[in-house]
């Protein structure tokens, strides 16, 4: 149990240095304090309050004007909250990743900003006026829409995630990635507006005896396709256009995207162009060659697209510093493709005994949960981990329990429990167990 | 209750005009489609799937490449979603307001690029690394905190909206100015991350006997301050840092404010640098001589700050125009400084009759609740209203109900029920009624 192995993916240009990344947070650089103190008995005040020297260049002067129109942008000193590619993790940037910095979020809501990309031939730039959402196949009344149609239907608006199904798949074979943005940033939770698919496909009149699955087509340039059984298209699947107040981000799939909650992130197809009722799986080239589990017999399983229970610590994780002995808040995120997460425990010592979490209100089915866990550090070594535990009773693996089933040979499905390695100077590393 | 007056402020050089906001949320263009036909009957399909001029030119070719760090921002068609200025409000731009476009809004997550501004003395450029946090007066052990000292205590995260008091000031003296945006764009609702108040101050040692309230100063130009009684501070006020998963925008108080949930904006001091325990009420500037209510004898009403239940339809709302008669979806946020919202009816009919809408989930507590209702529009003219009603059984009053007892001299705490009259050709007006 105590074996650990450290690895730090090499050549990784945009990984930033664990210099960085000093502090639990973020860079701000402690001053006048002394180390170690802080939330225990605070920093005492050292000057009268009256001392002008109290008083910064920003409080004596006029600041910036509210501006006739505008848009506003984080602040400057945040510029190391960014989306990261991971270079060679594929060998075009049109059919590449980009990952959500969870090391740097709170909450539950990710910012639309640095919501992952993931891309199969690059993110086009579709004009709302010219673009059009046609439904046929198996269906009384085929339909092309345009925005204003879709937009006209009756609306909802639902807090879900979308995770990658390869989130995590670096793990699989010990890659060990050095922060949580590369183990598993490929996960965001928005705020979605859009029309249930259940709604467009009552209003076609899909063949309800025949019709079994749904092809969801993107209008990107690798028209990019996916089966949906049409069990989870009449459930919760909604046809979007709204993501976190605003419409989509081009990224992710603007002005139209399919949301499959739950559901691995491929199937909520961007750039939403066409929907075909038909009776049979398409076996198309994503759902075939992709998206499926290498298993140790060398056959593959297919269409296992339910995203199972999982979580992760995100506070602190990989990459980042613990800044003196004493109270520290663990904190991370949980979610299960399968509704709501019920419990998650923390434990410190690598999973020999754990400790329950407090869940964060409000508790959504199939969308992020924020956890936290009071912690005091020791200063000794510790292990960090979480387990989640969904409505359905299901519990997150560890890693080598999945292994043991599936090999080491897959990129997707890992929703191994996560081991964080505080060492004594503070430093967290990814580590996997023996 | 049939006699309207409506107005359009003049010279509001940056009001779009109502050509410019045609449709109901947005300017896309229909084409192919039998006017008004939408979605009742759908638009045929002219052409079969396999015409090729379907096929759109960013189908046709790569898209953009994944960036290796990036942040993203909104599509170029959606320019016109900006917060606004209205000019002449003020005189000064650094002490000014900007509006939220609420018409163009989905949900109840804000987003931060939007969020309305109000600023007393400009926005200061505050250096996360210099800023500091002192709290002191009647308390044991006075603190000067940097930002690492305060994202080091326990945190949480809440949904809150904050609204500024003077929200819908403009309508108090029948000034009816054209759109949502400005009637009611001073508010906005965001996940706000950070330390509950009573937490800080529990670290202090505040003294329980006579520590009564509690003075917030911000770290801006105007140093601008507000008292906070004790109640409010232990209840559920929060020194924030966190919004929306990030950290706050350099405009809404980074990298530290004041969150007072429920109570009016102005009190959830941004920038904030100071928190002082005292025995009694300050009656600063910013609380004697604004955010007071001018009452009809000539006196003013002070700390008058919960912001009570209110609700406001946005979509359709001035501005906008309706396409055609036919189901359209009623839509609009209802929110109550008090609580949670626990119904809005709609009147379509000048408040003669009311119908009961559906409350979007989740529905939090001081946070805005979306609501919708189906509608079917004969082409007649339609007089549309919300009216809101939170768990403290408080009912949104009519603005005559307001003026009956606060005079028209007011220009702060009008929760008054919002009329939008819908014209025969569709163009929805902002009316008031006799």
């Amino acid at each position: 149990m105590k074996s650990l192995r450290t690895s730090v993916v090499p050549a990784q240009e945009n990984h930033l240095p664990s210099a960085q990344l000093f502090h639990a947070r973020r860079n701000f650089v402690r001053r006048g304090l002394a180390a170690g103190a802080v939330a225990a008995s605070g920093g005492a005040i050292a000057q009268p309050a009256s001392d002008a020297s109290l008083v910064p260049p920003w409080t004596r002067s006029l600041g910036a004007p509210v501006a006739a129109t505008g848009y506003g942008l984080p602040s400057k000193h945040e510029a190391n909250v960014q989306r990261r590619q991971s270079p060679g993790l594929t060998s075009q940037p049109q059919a590449s990743i980009s990952f959500t910095p969870l090391q740097n979020l709170f909450g539950i809501i990710t910012p639309s900003g640095v919501h992952f990309e993931r891309h199969h031939s690059g993110m086009p730039a579709v004009d709302p006026e010219q673009h059009r959402l046609m439904i046929h196949g198996l269906v009384k009344r085929p339909l092309m829409l345009t925005m204003d149609d879709v937009m006209r239907f009756p609306s909802l608006s639902r807090i879900h995630f979308i995770e990658c199904g390869a989130n995590g798949g670096m793990e699989w074979a010990n890659v060990a990635v050095p922060t949580v943005q590369y183990t598993h940033g490929m996960i965001a939770c928005s705020e979605f507006t859009g029309v249930l698919l259940s709604t467009l496909l009552d209003e076609v009149g899909f063949d309800r005896t025949n019709g079994k699955f749904v092809l969801a087509e993107g209008a990107d340039g690798s028209a990019l396709t996916r089966t949906i059984p049409i069990e989870f298209a009449l459930n919760d699947a909604m046809v979007v256009y709204g993501q976190n107040g605003e419409m989509l981000r081009p990224e992710n799939g603007y002005p139209l995207r399919l949301l499959v909650p739950g559901v691995q992130g491929v199937s909520s197809v961007k750039w939403l162009r066409r929907l075909e009722v038909g009776d049979k799986p398409w076996n198309t080239r994503e759902e075939s060659l992709h998206y499926i589990d290498l298993l140790p017999d060398g056959t593959h399983r297919q269409y296992s697209g339910v995203q199972e229970v999982k979580s992760v610590i995100t506070t602190p994780s990989g990459g980042q510093k613990l800044v003196g002995k004493g109270y520290h808040q663990i904190s991370g995120l949980a979610w299960s493709g399968r509704g709501k997460v019920t419990r998650v425990d923390v434990s410190i010592d690598g999973g020999r005994n754990w400790q329950t979490a407090r869940l964060q209100e409000p508790v959504l089915t199939k969308a992020l949960t924020r956890f936290r866990f009071d912690w005091s550090w020791d200063g000794a070594p510790a292990l960090l981990q979480s387990r989640a535990v969904d409505e359905t009773s299901h519990v997150q693996p560890t890693l080598n329990q999945l292994r043991a089933v599936r090999g080491v040979r897959s990129i997707y499905h890992n929703n191994g429990v996560q081991t964080w390695r505080v060492q004594p100077d503070g430093e967290v590393w990814n580590v996997q167990l023996a």
